[in-house]
């Protein structure tokens, strides 16, 4: 596996040279919204240290991202109504992974609604904007715990 | 959302009801292998209290689960020469889902190989024995912390 780089799109994100959609953030994860989405409320969770996968990432590491993933789930189906959640994690370019700071995709599903092709679409900022503005309404009354 | 069938199939499996490939346990959770697998290597993590999805399950134990599945991925990396992994995790039925008992999957992958579909072939009892020993030695390498 090669080692983890520090100019992967997500570390510029947590460093706040690129900027995101972000829904919520404590001392292990950030959440923001992914930009092409694969249902209206595609979310994703990724952890504030250097990993690039579930293999090189702590566990303790991990299970942070899973609890706030929980979160997020639980207030994108809040948000938008969804009946369901899909979650996914790909690790490793052989998984068809690109960007290489482990991220947890957390996307609300609606009864009899497909969810898009993976990265199919890029969403709208300002339709973006109104998303994450649900989101964190909705994460207001998700409990943290 | 339903409320939880307790004569789901995982609940079964956990009461010792219907046989699992089981590859490993502790006192939160219980992995095994799929015996429809999308992967050579393809388990699943499921929580041991009783929960449908992300949604209801608490974040505790999704955090146990993601733990576990952690070390499940490991293990099948390395006992499978896999070169990533894909984790899927499928609440409630609009997504999908049709086992209303949370599991995560953990399904190595190798590069140029795409996964099978899903639930496409039952895998030969035979084959996920030795599969099922394979990540059991696997496991044994694999930090529990």
């Amino acid at each position: 596996m090669d080692p983890y780089d520090h100019q992967n799109l997500f570390a510029k994100i947590l460093r706040g040279e690129i900027p995101c959609h972000k829904i919520c953030e404590d001392e292990q994860t950030l959440a923001f919204m992914d930009i092409m989405p694969r249902s209206p409320g595609h979310a994703l969770v990724i952890p504030k240290c250097a990993a690039r996968g579930i293999l090189d990432i702590s566990a303790d590491a991990f299970a942070q991202v899973a609890r706030t993933s929980k979160r997020v789930a639980m207030a994108a189906v809040a948000a938008f109504g969804a009946d369901g959640v899909v979650i996914q994690q790909f690790s490793e370019p052989a998984s068809g992974q690109v960007i290489l700071h482990l991220h947890m995709h957390v996307m609300p599903v609606t009864a009899g609604v497909e969810l898009l092709p993976a990265q199919s679409r890029r969403e709208d900022n300002t339709i973006l904007e109104e998303h994450t503005a649900r989101m964190i309404v909705a994460l207001g009354s998700v409990p943290v715990s």
